[in-house]
This record gives C-alpha cells, sequence and structure tokens, in this order.
C-alpha cells in the first residue's frame, strides 16, 4: 500500500429530523497517512449497519456521546489489517471494531480501542457482525442477565427475524423456553419458526397482536425482550404474568419520530403483575464477551442455531441501506460488504 | 347487642367513569343477624379512603377482583370486636382487616380472613390504617425489597405528604439516604421538610419539576417511588442515575382518566440508564407484615418518626370524602372515623 492510496468516509453533515435524508451526510475522499508506532491500519470489509445508529446521530446526552457534526459515522465493522506498526497485529489479521463507516480505519491498536482479533474458522466475517458480535451479545446478555429465563417459561421477543431477535429466540430455546416471535410479514415469520425453531411467530402487520398472543402464548409471558417498544410493546404488557421480565433493548419503531415518544400506556400492568422492564446496554458486558462468543460459537457448532445476514454491496450504498432497517426492509442482520476479503 | 340493632353499609350501584358520583353508591340499612358459631362482630371505628380503591371499581383483571355490582365497598378497617363466638377474638379486642364501608362486620375470624389484632398502646387506632397499615407497609417493603436504597443514594418519593410517600421518605431518611419529596402544594411541602425531616420538597403545583429536581438531587436519582405516574414520572425519568430502581406503586394522576392512560413517554431512559421499573403490590409481603410493624413502630418509638392521619368524621361523608383523594385535598392519611371507640 502506498501512502498516497485514498481513504472514503461518510461523515455527518447535518442532524437528521426523522429519517436520515441525503443531506444528513458528507462522502469525503482524503489521502491515507502514514502509519505512526502503535498504529495498524485496517482495510474494512463488513460495516454493521444497526437502528442504534439513528440515536447516535441526535444531540444529546445518551449511553454513548452523540456523533459530532463532521466526524466520520461510528459503525462497527470487521475487516483486515493491511499494515502494522503495533505488536499487538500483524497484516492479515482479521479485526473487529469500531471502525466508522470508511474504507480504511487507522489508530493505536491498544486495548481501550476495542480491537480485537476475530477468528473467521469459527463462523464466516458477516456472522462476526451477528451472532458473534454485537447483536449476538446483546441478545445473549440481555436475555440471560436481565430477561433471566427458566426452562418451561414462555419467552417473546419482537423483530424476532432481526439481528437481535433471532439469537434472543434461539438462546431462549436452547434454555428449554416456549419461544414466540413477534416480525413482519409472513416470509419472516415462517423463517423465525422453520429455520430458527421458534415455536411460533406472530406477524404484526396481520393486524391487532392481542389474539395471536393470546393463542401463541396460553400460559401468559413470563420475559418480553423488546426492541420495538410502541403498540407491540403495549400489547405484550396485556399479557404479562406474574413476576414477568420486560428486556428493554430498544425501541425501533420510535427512534425516528419526529413528534415525543409514545409511552407505554398499560405500564400499570407492572404493577399488577409485579413486573419489572429494564434498560440493556451491550457495552457493560464488554468483559464477558468472549464467555458469549464461546458458548454461542458452541452452539453454531453443534449445528442448531442459525444465523442469517441480509448482504448489501457498495460503500456508497451506505445512505439507502442504512434506511431498510427503519423500512423493515433488511431479512437478517443488515451489513454492507464494501471490500472483497 | 341485640339482633334488630341496623347495619348501614356503602354498596357499589354502578361502575363509574372518571371520578365516583353520588350515583355509583348505594346506602343499604339492614339488620344485623345473630352470629353463626366461629365468627366474630366487629363494629367498625375508623375506616381507611385509598387510591387503590379507585381501581377496585373498575371492571376487569386486576391484582385483586374487582367489587362487584351490589357488593358492599372493599375497605380497610379497625375496630373493636363487640361478640365473639371464635376462640380467636374476644369482646374488647382491637382489630384491623378489610371490613368494608360499612358500621359493622360480621365474618369467620380464621386465619384467612385477614382479621388481626392490633395493640392501640404501640399507636394510636388511625395510625393503624396508616404508618402500622397498608401504606405502611406498601412503604416499607415497596421501598427495601424494590427499591433498595443505599446509604447515600437520593431517594425522590412522589405524593411525599400522603399515607404512603411520608413513610417511605423517613425510612429512606433512616436508612442514611438523601431524600427529596414531590407534593402539591407549600403547606405540604413545608411539613415534609420541617416535621418529616425530608432534605427537600418540590411543589409540583409551582411549575415545572426539572429545575427542583435539578437543584434537590445535585447527584441525579438512584430510587424514585412513584405514587402518581403522569408527568411527575416522566419528568423524573430524565433525571435517573445509572442502575436506578423507580418503584411503581400507583398512579393517582391516571386513576379516574376517561382517557387512555398517559404512558411514560420517557421510558427509554431505562435503557439509556440500565435502570428499572417494577411494580409492587403490598398483599405479596403480608406474612413479612410482623416485621414491618416491628420496626416502624420501634422508630415510632425512637420519637424521631412521624404519621399524620386526615380524620373526616361520619359515615355518610363517605362518598365524598373519598373524592379528596383525587383533590389533593387530604394532608396526611385520609380516614374515616364512623364510631367512638
Amino acid at each position: 500500500m502506498s501512502a498516497t492510496e485514498m481513504n472514503q468516509q461518510f461523515r455527518l453533515a447535518a442532524r437528521p429530523v426523522g429519517l436520515p435524508v441525503a443531506a444528513n451526510w458528507q462522502l469525503l475522499e482524503e489521502a491515507l497517512a502514514p502509519l505512526e508506532e502503535g498504529q495498524v491500519r485496517v482495510k474494512v470489509l463488513y460495516l454493521s449497519l444497526d437502528p442504534a445508529m439513528r440515536g447516535w446521530m441526535n444531540e444529546g446526552k445518551s449511553y454513548i456521546r452523540p456523533v459530532a457534526i463532521g466526524e466520520v459515522m461510528r459503525a462497527g465493522a470487521v475487516g483486515v489489517v493491511v499494515e502494522s506498526r503495533s505488536p499487538r497485529f500483524a497484516a492479515g489479521d482479521h479485526v473487529s471494531g469500531a471502525f466508522g463507516v470508511q474504507r480504511y480505519w487507522t489508530g493505536a491498536a491498544d486495548e481501550k480501542s476495542g480491537v480485537v482479533k476475530i477468528d473467521p474458522a469459527l463462523a464466516p466475517l458477516p456472522a462476526w457482525l451477528n451472532v458473534l458480535g454485537m447483536p449476538g451479545m446483546t441478545a445473549y446478555f440481555g436475555l440471560l442477565e436481565v430477561g433471566q429465563p427458566k426452562a418451561g417459561e414462555t419467552v417473546v421477543v419482537s423483530a424476532a427475524a432481526g439481528a437481535v431477535g433471532m439469537t434472543v429466540g434461539q438462546v431462549a430455546r436452547q434454555l428449554g423456553c416456549r419461544v414466540v416471535g413477534i416480525a413482519g410479514g409472513a416470509d419472516k415469520c415462517r423463517f423465525v419458526v422453520e429455520e430458527l425453531g421458534f415455536d411460533a411467530c406472530i406477524d404484526y402487520k396481520e393486524g391487532p397482536l392481542g389474539p395471536g398472543l393470546k393463542q401463541h402464548c396460553p400460559n401468559g409471558v413470563d420475559v418480553y425482550f423488546d426492541n420495538v417498544g410502541g403498540e407491540i410493546l403495549d400489547a405484550v404488557l396485556t399479557r404479562i404474568n406474574m413476576k414477568a421480565r420486560i428486556v428493554i433493548c430498544g425501541a425501533i419503531s420510535q427512534y425516528n419520530n419526529t413528534t415525543p415518544v409514545k409511552g407505554p400506556a398499560n405500564y400499570l400492568s407492572l404493577l399488577v403483575n409485579r413486573a419489572r422492564m429494564e434498560g440493556i446496554v451491550v457495552f457493560d458486558y464488554a468483559p464477558r464477551y468472549p464467555e458469549g462468543v464461546a458458548r454461542l460459537a458452541q452452539w453454531l457448532r453443534e449445528g442448531s442455531f442459525r444465523h442469517r445476514e441480509h448482504v448489501v454491496e457498495g460503500f456508497e450504498k451506505f445512505p439507502e441501506a442504512l434506511l431498510m432497517l427503519f423500512e423493515g426492509k433488511n431479512f437478517g442482520k443488515l451489513v454492507l460488504k464494501i471490500a472483497e476479503a
């Protein structure tokens, strides 16, 4: 690689109101600087596109600082080390990290960088952005630590065909739970039941959820893993059991609101049922990721555990690909392939 | 007592829409029947008037079955045994139980009746409907078991001058917490700070809560004990700390809604802060009431713990007295005195 090779980046040009549009982005090209001592250069191969990215584009305090105007858009990614002046990595190593929406990441590869080696022999590269990446860790620790499901209990998960949801349901199944998904459309529901092995899946586009929840959760709902918020959260709240646990992982239905967020009108069901609603942020479990990766990789090896990625190709497609998340157009974990391995 | 003495009862005549009105009640007079073997007759002295009563008047599943149309309105009360054919009680015993809105309660006084002896030497009779009764038990177990406050943490409680709130705050103070109340009006706020020893009290009638919460909770909110719901819950949600606990005890602001309950629009603060919102129903702790009574009575004896009852006199005043709860007109635990001890 020569020092005059070019990097390309999507930077945040303006904060969106509602859905992000083209004017929110600036596509920038700049020459790659020579590496400094301790740095590595990563050629990014796959970018992770996640609902949480919408939140990072907003101003204001959250669980992580907002992306600044003019800054490269934050994104998880996997890539390959193409040049290294760090003893921790060698050219050819596959790595994951918060490399951002750019073709090359250059930085100090110390421990606090969060850059870690990944083993493509365990699972294909896109799976490291899915079941063995953030969504998988979110599902694993959110379900186990906050949801605390017990064998025989009923676990419901929304966005069940999505990156987090598909792993939540499969982990719950491994634990001996009855697992009911909620997803949009017959194709996704079929996938959730036939491929992922959920006991049932309710199509929220088919009409009100009440009858489906009643039919498929005859013993009520013990754990609800919520990725969507809004009316779906409200519907499940009417079916929870005594001492139920609701894991608040996200609220994709509310992220692009230009009106105030719709709070769960049925939250007093928590009182009636002595139930709990609790938030989870995956970063809290970073020290335990190796444990999560090991257990999920073990299930993958055993062959009954599935993952599915929806791969869109082309760096320049980033802005429109991101929107697929909010339109429910992706089927499986959405990743953007930007270079050949 | 002769068998021809008369009982008076308020029965539920129709389910209210919004605030209960006169037409929701039927005042009935009937002769007292002779006692059967195992029964006792209690002359009711003080009735407990509680926000939860509004919920019991609604149809539909809740944590306790609704009061049926034509049934005596459910109410906690204290009274004195005037006649007994049970070995468990003797005439002259003071007792508490769910005697209902009537002058005399007659029933089997077995263990599952919930009728228990009380000791007027520990505290005056009305206090047995307050700090040593359901509100006190709700405060004690809700705060300790669900709120789990630690010394040095900040505890906020709404309806701070109310029956539950005043005990919540004083228990938190005993545990070494910073305690901030929310109440309506300068008189109540003065009482909460000067009499109950809270560190501060915010008057929600004075304007938006945000500035007061910021001023009086400089280190954020670790535990919020919510008796009111609505906008106050939403305001506190913006100030909670990481791993905060929100105890959902009630939502008096929403009980008489004729429109849908307003869900907490800021509930995603639970996610950002990995916080928890959990309901509490006091009946779950019934086996542990003696523990709660003993500890609260100990604090009362030590002299730094206060209770305050707002006593309205006259059985026939029941319908209008109940409304005082929803208009914020009571100052202290609202009880209805219906007979002399």
